[in-house]
């Protein structure tokens, strides 16, 4: 099995393909950091489906998906912007947790697992 | 590798079957929000055990579980039916942190993944 | 596909092997708990460089890590250490957030996914 990996810095990558399964780096807002929750996940998801599409899938193959809220009560908000992304009858499996994230002006960040084939 | 979701509705799906591999959604205690954390454990660990048969494995093909507990301090009384729960020989990898979860009645919340095969 | 487990214990097993792919528990620093986050970091990423090679493969290979700290300022502190260990061109994915971990002794937690080839 082959191992490729996207976007790779020192740090991390941020995503990783190892045979017919992608990994993503937990993905932070970057144009839209200490904006709504809304926003920030609009964002997120925007450069979810760019990871996807650059590992050679998309978003209808989506295995499971870990979100981290730094206040869990906009749990409403970021599904409302999360159950209009995902594509009806093939919604990954997902755990939504509150945890700080590294930086205050993150406060929505997810990571995913998908299939590449 | 084909792609099998179990109880798909708009947000998530409770289970993904990829290839050899079956991921969980994180389950909260579907019965006994509100009540012990142990009986929010036996909860969980009994849906877990439906999910992974109806995927067509079970609890001695675990691979990996992340536990969130909203309170740390509840670490030994969950542990105590985790503990009974797993099978001898045969227990997966594991982390165990503090997050908040979605509802304040829900006090665990646990996701796995395991082998089909 | 097999499932190897390695250092299986009661509660769970230290690491994983599942097909291709290692995964291993949280690891925390069990040399260094109550030392500094630099230290624990350094003690639990000798620990994963252990598990990995008991599984047969090491940390060129690894796919996916999430890390835990119990206060997230140390962010900075971990990543020193974090950086220099990371081989150049082979960062894995990587998610870091906040959650207290078991024990306050304990103020960094890190688990990895790994290939076997």
């Amino acid at each position: 099995m082959t191992i490729k990996r996207i976007q790779t810095q020192t740090r991390m990558s941020q995503a990783v393909v190892h045979g017919n399964t992608v990994y993503t780096a937990g993905q932070v807002a970057q144009s839209a950091g200490g904006e709504s929750v809304a926003n920030q996940t609009a964002n997120i998801l925007e450069q979810i489906d760019q990871l996807l599409a650059e590992a050679g899938t998309d978003k209808a193959k989506l295995i499971s998906a870990t979100i981290w809220l730094s206040d869990i009560t906009t749990f409403g908000e970021m599904n409302e912007v999360w159950d209009a992304w995902v594509p009806e009858g093939q919604a990954p499996c997902r755990a939504c947790v509150e945890s700080k994230l590294a930086l205050p002006k993150f406060t929505v960040e997810i990571m995913v697992i998908a299939a590449l084939d």
